[in-house]
C-alpha cells in the first residue's frame, strides 16, 4: 500500500469528522501518536495530514497542546450574490434542445404518441381503481410495489433466465432517475468513472455535475476494444462504467455476447461496477439482440437498468433497476428514500396491469414493424447524400457522419430555423469536442415528416456545406 | 477581500478544470504570471495554490518548464470491495422506523386513508383520460404542466396575495424531492446551512448526506430567537436556512407574523436563502395561521415549498416550489432535468382537476374537524401521565417530553415489541443527541387505536421508567 493512499485516508477521516460536525469548533483533535496507533499508520503520515489541514485552514495548532478544529470560515461567499449560486449547477444540454418546438422532430428519441396504446391503456387505469380503491391515498414502499417487482422478476427469469428475485429490484421514476441515484450513491467529486464515447448526454451531464473524473471508452460497430478497457481499469481503477451495450444510444451499435462475458470478468477483477442501461433491447428489427450483460454477472458487479415505458407509456415514468449484491442495493434504497421516498404507487399499478397483459406483446410486435419502416424511410432519404452511418438492427436512432469540415453544433441553429431538430455529436461526447456526427431519431416523426424533413435537411447541409467550402 | 478567499478561488479554479477533464493528464498549467494576471491576484497566491495542489498530488512540477496535470491516482480504492461503497451513503432513519408494521401507528405523519376522498377521486381520473387521451404517451415539461402551474399560481394569488405567476413555479414529485433538489443545487460539502432544532428528519439526513456543515436554530412555542439567527448568519454566512414555520414538524409550533417579516430582512441582509417548507398550513383547528414567509419576500430570497397531497392523495406525489429570482429557478430547473426530467404528467393532471374542484374545500373542512377530534383524544389520554407538551393549533403531531431520565430512542424498541411506533426526538435532532422528547402523530391511527395505543404506551413508559429509576 503506498504512502499517498494512507495519507489521503487519514486526511479524509479527519476532514469528514469535522464536516459532519462530530468534531466541533475548537475541539481538540486526537494526538498524532494516538491517531497513528488507531489507524495503524506511521506518525509522520498523521503529521502530514494535520499539516495540510492546517494549511487549508480547517484546523489550527497551539504550541505544545496540539491541534484543534478551526471555526468554519465562509469568507469565500462574502462577495456572492444569489446568481453566483448557479455556478454549482451543470447544464442539461439535451433538455434545452428539446424545448424548441419544430415540425421535423429528429432530436427526441421518443416514440410517436400515435404509435402508443393510448386508447386501451385507460381500461387498465379503471381496472386499477377497481382493484385498489385506496391506491391514491397510500405511498409505495421505497423499493417499489411488491406485486410489480414480483411480476417483473418473473418476466426477467422467463425471458433471460436471469434468476433474479423481487428483492433484487428497485422501481424508479424513469431510467433517468435510476442513473441519477447510482451517481449519487457511488460517485463523488474526483472519483474516476468510465463512459462510452459517445454516450447518453443526460448521463454525461449528471456525472459532470458531480465533478467525476470522466475517462472514455470508444464504442465501435463491433463493440469495444477490451484491451483498452482493461488498460483503463488497471490504470485508473474507475468506480463504475456506465454503458448502453444494446442498440447503443446514440450509435445503435450492439456489443457482441463474447465481449459481454469478458467485460463482466474484467469488472470483477478490477472491482468496477458496470451500469448497464437497457432502454432499447425490445425494439429489434430482424433478430433478438444478445441477452443483457447482467445475465453473465455472478458477483453483483452489474446494475441493470430497464425501462419499458418509452414504448408503452412514457408518461408513467416507471423503470426498474436490479442488482445481486445486498450492500449495493442497500445504498441505492437509501439514496432513493432520500430522493423521493418511493415512486408514485398509481403509476406502478397501472404499469403492472398493462405489463402483465397479453396486449403488451401484440403492441410491441406492431411497434417494431412501424419503427423499422420509419428507419428504412429515413435511410432511403439519407442515401441521396454522401454521408456515413452504420444501419442499426434496433433502437430509435441513426448516428450519421457529415463530411469532415462541418460542425453539427453550428448546423443546429440553422436547422432549427428551418424547423428541423437533431442532436449534435458534441452533446453526446463526454469530452465535448466539436464533431461532424449527429443523431437522427426516426421514432417520433411520422413517415411523411421523415421524408420531407430529411430532404429539407440535406438541402440545408449541402447549401451550408458549399458556403463553408467557399469561405 | 482576504487572502484565504483568493487562494481558495485559484485553488478551486485549477482543481475544477482538472476534474472536469478540461485540463488533461500531462497538460501544462498556465504560468504563474499569466494565471495571476487573468484572475487579478498576486503571483504568490497562485504559487501557494499550485504548491498545495502539488502536495495533494494533483499536479507536478518540472524544473524550469512549469507545472503539469498529474495522472489521476486512484490507489485510494485499491483495497475497497463493493461493500465499502455504502460508506458514501447516509442512512435515512425515519424510513427504517416506518418499515415495521404495528397496530398503533403514531410514527407516520400521514393521514388515515379512511379520511381521504378515495371514492370520488377516481371520477377525476376518468375525466383526465377523457380530456387528455394521450396523457400517458407524453412527458411533462421539466418545470411541470403549464395548466397546473396556472391553476396553482391563481390559487396562491387569491389565497395569500402572493402575486406569483406560473413561471415562478416548479412541480416536483412530492415535497421531499423539492428539498432534495434544493440541497443539490445550492449546497456542497463543507457549506454551512441552518436547520431548526428539532427539524424534519429526512431533511436532516439529506443535508448530512451532502456533507453540509449544519448549524442549528432553536425553535420555541413563541418562534425563534432572532438575535440568535442574526448572530449565526453574521458569523457563519450560511447558504440557506431550511425551516418549517407553520405547525412545525415535529413540534407543532408556529412562528408569528412579526418574526416572519424580520427573518426575510435578515435573509436579505446576509444573502441566506430561506427554504420554507409548508406542508401543514391548511390543517388548522381554530383559526388560520399567519401567511407564509414567502409573502414577505421582495427579492427572491425565499423558496416556498407547498405540498397539498398529504391531505388529498399522498399517492400522487405532487408538490410545488416557488421562487421569484430567475437564476435561483434556473438552477432548480436544471437539477430537476437531471434528476428525472419532469414529474409524471398523469399525476399532475389528476391533481389539477381535483384541486380546482369545489369538492376539495369541503373535503379539507371535514378533515380539519376529524383531525382535531383525534388530537383531542390523544391529549386526553396523555393527560393521565405527567408528561409535557404544547398543544398545537394545527398539523398532525404532538411533541411530547417524557421525564428526564428516559431516552426515547431506547424506548422505541420496547414500544415496537408492543406494536406501538413513534418517532424518537434524537431522529429529529440535527445534532443527533439523546433526547427525552418524542413525536406522536394523531393523523394515521383512528380514534379507538389512539385511545388504546396511548394507554398501552403510558403503561409501558411508566413500567419502564420505574425500572430505570430502580436501576
Amino acid at each position: 500500500m503506498n504512502g499517498d493512499f494512507l495519507f489521503k485516508q487519514v486526511y479524509d477521516y479527519v476532514l469528514n469528522r469535522i464536516e459532519l460536525n462530530e468534531w466541533k469548533e475548537d475541539d481538540k483533535l486526537p494526538s498524532i501518536r494516538n491517531l497513528a496507533a488507531d489507524m495503524k499508520v506511521h506518525r509522520l503520515t498523521v503529521l502530514k495530514a494535520y499539516q495540510l489541514l492546517k494549511q487549508e485552514n480547517r484546523i489550527y495548532a497551539k504550541d505544545k497542546s496540539g491541534y484543534f478544529v478551526q471555526s468554519s470560515d465562509n469568507s469565500k461567499y462574502d462577495n456572492q450574490d444569489i446568481p453566483m449560486i448557479s455556478a454549482y449547477v451543470q447544464k442539461n444540454h439535451l433538455s434545452e434542445i428539446h424545448k424548441v418546438p419544430v415540425s421535423y422532430q429528429f432530436s427526441q428519441a421518443l416514440i410517436d404518441p400515435n404509435l402508443l396504446p393510448n386508447r386501451y391503456i385507460s381500461d387498465y387505469v379503471k381496472k386499477v381503481f377497481d382493484l385498489y380503491p385506496k391506491v391514491l391515498s397510500t405511498y409505495s414502499t421505497v423499493q417499489g410495489d411488491e406485486e410489480l417487482r414480483q411480476s417483473l422478476s418473473g418476466y426477467f427469469n422467463r425471458q433471460y433466465k436471469m434468476f433474479t428475485n423481487p428483492d433484487h429490484l428497485l422501481i424508479t421514476t424513469g431510467s433517468q432517475q435510476a442513473i441519477h441515484l447510482i451517481a449519487q450513491a457511488f460517485v463523488k467529486a474526483r472519483d474516476t468513472i468510465l463512459l462510452e464515447r459517445p454516450s447518453y448526454s443526460s448521463a454525461i451531464d449528471m456525472f459532470r455535475a458531480i465533478g467525476a473524473n470522466i475517462i472514455t471508452v470508444d464504442i465501435h460497430p463491433y463493440g469495444y476494444d477490451l484491451e483498452q478497457i482493461e488498460h483503463l481499469m488497471k490504470k485508473h481503477k474507475p468506480r463504475l462504467f456506465y454503458l448502453n451495450p444494446t442498440f447503443h444510444n446514440p450509435t445503435g451499435y450492439t456489443v457482441p455476447p463474447a465481449q459481454r462475458k469478458q467485460l463482466v470478468q474484467l469488472a470483477e477483477q478490477y472491482r468496477c461496477l458496470l451500469i448497464e442501461d437497457d432502454a432499447y433491447s425490445d425494439i429489434y428489427f430482424d433478430e433478438e439482440p444478445p441477452t443483457p450483460i447482467y445475465t453473465y454477472d455472478t458477483s453483483g458487479m452489474v446494475i441493470y437498468i430497464k425501462s419499458f415505458c418509452k414504448y408503452i407509456s412514457p408518461g408513467l415514468r416507471i423503470a426498474v433497476m436490479m442488482n445481486g449484491h445486498e450492500s449495493v442495493r442497500k445504498s441505492l434504497f437509501t439514496v432513493k428514500s432520500l430522493a423521493d421516498n418511493g415512486s408514485p404507487l398509481l403509476n406502478q399499478k397501472i404499469f403492472l396491469h398493462y405489463f402483465s397483459s397479453s396486449r403488451l406483446q401484440q403492441h410491441v410486435e406492431k411497434l417494431r414493424i412501424a419503427l423499422q419502416i420509419r428507419k428504412e424511410i429515413m435511410e432511403k432519404e439519407l442515401s441521396a447524400a454522401n454521408w456515413q452511418w452504420t444501419s442499426p438492427n434496433g433502437g430509435l436512432n441513426l448516428w450519421v457522419q457529415l463530411p469532415d469540415h462541418l460542425s453539427t453544433e453550428d448546423l443546429l441553429t440553422k436547422a432549427i430555423d428551418q424547423s428541423i431538430s437533431f442532436v449534435p455529436g458534441q452533446i453526446c461526447d463526454p469530452l465535448k469536442q466539436p464533431s461532424s456526427w449527429l443523431r437522427l431519431s426516426y421514432s417520433f416523426a411520422n413517415e411523411e415528416q421523415i421524408s420531407k424533413g430529411i430532404r429539407k435537411f440535406i438541402n440545408l447541409v449541402q447549401r451550408d456545406g458549399s458556403h463553408a467550402s467557399e469561405a
